[in-house]
């Protein structure tokens, strides 16, 4: 059994897709804007890994994801014809990010967790955001680690590594849980075990992994599945 | 009013004497050493600042507190005539300080603090010494921020800012919370505010700060004194 969970964010622990679609109409639909909510949550969302890959590969220094998300935020306006908002707006509409619902199985499936394992999410999210959803969604961290800490973005293996330095366990006594295959895989090349959650809906209905497409360690249904395979 | 508290720990929120002393005597008198064990405690304790000081002066490169620990550990045993130590014996010997109890009010203080406020600790322990005193005392932490996520040690004015940083806050709207008067007058300057908690007893019996001797923004005899205080 594992010491320490390693838990991705986005996707795996909270509903980005619905959460920011709701949130961009409540800030956007005020001032007059009627777009298709949905469509700008993936458009958002499908700015993500190539800015990350920037920074990945050296061409540019590490930011904080927030700093990222409000670059592609305003790359992707024009696609949806607006313009013009202020920099207040803009500000609010970025940190949709750190208000997004957790999956209905993560607040119970996590307090179970925690009675038996350290908890933390290595994310490539950054410590505010992180902390920001915990709040939101009772997530009981025991520390926020994970892109912030390490300088770097997943699945670079610095940022699964330095996770374990900072609770002071090999690899081994560590395992990583996502909704991603590609994320496991990585984590695996490291030394960490893996442990798979199935999230169907994560792109929309029907369109996220049902099942792992690469060997794991445990592949659960949901967090609270986890719980009872992990023992706790 | 700030919105995030960042505390220091070793004496403001947890009694390092007794608890060394207590661990000490547990692990060593089974071996048959006889030692004054609160005299042990102020001596491992007396190699802190020192050594710390070595990296703060840039003589030395970083490291986390535990191997600075040991360290002095390694140092102060051959003064109590104690030697032959096993590898094992020393590390959880060393390990004490994850095993540290909290002064009586802080849980109840801190559970009130939580409702209102981002809390952290910004002390010189790592993240691993942090999450071992905070799973046993019920310290309700957002993250764990200082010396590790700074690469440097207090009173460096890194290791305030970064946190702050970390919080996306800016240094005026966070307090450091402290027993110390050095560690306030230092995040003063930084530009955070300041709140002293009186531990009267931290180095024995009425050996400890019962108030600032700096100017504080405010002045507490316990956490629970400070909630009230802020109103939380």
């Amino acid at each position: 059994m594992p010491k320490a969970l390693f838990f991705d964010v986005f996707g795996t622990l909270v509903d980005w897709r619905t959460s920011i679609a709701r949130e961009s109409e409540r800030i956007l639909k005020p001032l007059g804007h009627l777009i298709d909510w949905l469509a700008f949550a993936d458009a958002w969302r499908g700015e993500y890994q190539p800015a990350m890959e920037e920074i990945r590969s050296g061409q540019l220094p590490f930011c904080r994801l927030d700093v990222l998300h409000r670059r592609n935020l305003e790359r992707i306006l024009p696609r949806f014809k607006i313009s013009g908002l202020s920099e207040d707006t803009l500000r609010r509409l970025n940190l949709a990010w750190h208000r997004l619902d957790a999956w209905p199985d993560v607040a119970p499936g996590m307090a179970r967790l925690k009675q038996r394992y350290w908890l933390a999410p290595v994310s490539n999210g950054n410590i505010s955001l992180m902390v920001g959803l915990a709040r939101r969604n009772n997530l009981p961290w025991d520390a926020i680690l994970g892109s912030e800490i390490a300088g770097d973005f997943k699945p670079k293996p610095r940022v699964y590594l330095s996770a374990c330095e900072a609770f002071d366990l090999a690899p081994g006594d560590c395992m990583m849980v996502a909704a991603h295959s590609n994320d496991l895989a990585h984590a695996a090349k490291s030394g960490l075990r893996t442990g798979h959650i199935a999230r169907p809906n994560e792109h929309g209905p029907g369109k996220g992994e049902t099942a792992p497409t690469v060997a794991v360690d445990v592949a659960a249904s949901s967090l609270e599945d986890l719980a009872h395979k992990l023992g706790a």
